[in-house]
């Protein structure tokens, strides 16, 4: 939406124009993001935003800053969510619902696994983020495990394939892809339990960082 | 690799190379797929074949007609499996090798899964195989509940949502992938026995028609 900049100083109308752009292309990115990945291009979201490329370029430089903005907010929700687990003083709780949460996260937006397990060098505070939720998922899985909750073979990596399992899921409506997350995540915590664990194969040496972004449908 | 041809008739010449184009495009369309996915165009299948595109085209006028002929041994193996599954008399071994065995074979092939659901119209021995294989997941499905071996609560739906979740793997290497599927399906398989079952979610209503080719690393 246009603003009523008619009224205001030149320089501020300028400020507050700017603003809105940056709000729009923000904006726009996200729901990019969400729908098909981090691989849609800047002329995308450029299109989508309704603003021209070199206005995009010369508020986000590089597409990594753009995704670093349009993420920040999950990001610092996945680090609370991960905060909130450790702060829980039944371990097997607090690893389940930290997982449960994090699944839902992913499972209603494309985009947010692929920029939470990316590298990007304009984005320092995103693998600072990172290793401290792995440091997090590590603390949760010895809590868990020492109040025998939590089968003794589970490893960190599977923390990975659950989460490489979720990206998986394809669905005509977001309703359905939660819908079948939850239960995927429910079935998976079950096979996590200690009670009546039967052996497993040995665990893949994966890493979050062997995540990436889901199919677009 | 060429043929000796030069001490044939002509017309035999003809067949015998016409056969070897035929092989080294189906070999070079297996490959791709199995790395990719069936979104490679006939182009990169061309290129990698080493043959012309308009030889291609006079070979498989269609990628659906290429596509076919590469997953017919697969699509034939995946309907044995299933037959082999309903020639067990023990219900939860036939269920879970079943199981095992589908997903082991999408593990290795990105195409697979993607060949496998695909309606295609110059292929319809797929659509009949795909109908008996469903078919015959819903008799595994119903043998095993009545021995009292799968949980109450299991429904077809949940054999989709695990080769979707089978279908999110991404690995290095096609060895790892495999173990991280075998410890996939080792898992779900534990949360899918009947034994000490907690309430699950309801499942979503999803198909085999929803699953669609894993992403491109």
């Amino acid at each position: 939406m246009p603003t009523d900049s008619s009224r205001m100083p030149a320089a501020e109308a300028l400020r507050v124009d700017a603003q809105h752009n940056r709000t729009r292309i923000v904006e726009a990115a996200r729901e990019l993001f969400a729908d098909a990945g981090l691989d849609v291009t800047m002329t995308d979201i450029a299109r989508r935003s309704g603003v021209g490329v070199a206005t995009l370029y010369r508020r986000f430089p590089t597409k990594e800053s753009l995704v670093a903005e349009a993420f920040a907010g999950q990001i610092e929700e996945c680090a609370s969510v991960v905060e909130d687990g450790l702060a829980d003083p039944d371990p097997w709780r607090a690893f389940r619902t930290v997982l449960e949460r994090v699944c839902a996260m992913q499972a209603v937006d494309k985009g947010f696994t692929g920029a939470f397990v990316s590298t990007f060098p304009d984005a320092v505070g995103f693998d600072r983020l990172r290793a401290r939720a792995e440091e997090g998922f590590g603390e949760l899985t010895r809590r868990a495990k020492e109040a025998g909750a939590l089968r003794a073979d589970f490893t960190f990596h599977d923390i990975t394939l659950l989460l490489m399992a979720n990206s998986g899921i394809v669905a005509d409506t977001p309703e359905t892809a939660v819908a079948a997350s939850r239960r995927l995540v429910s079935l998976m915590l079950q096979a996590f339990r200690a009670t009546d664990a039967a052996p497993l194969p040995p665990a893949p040496p994966l890493g979050l960082h062997h995540l990436v972004c889901p199919p677009t449908p």
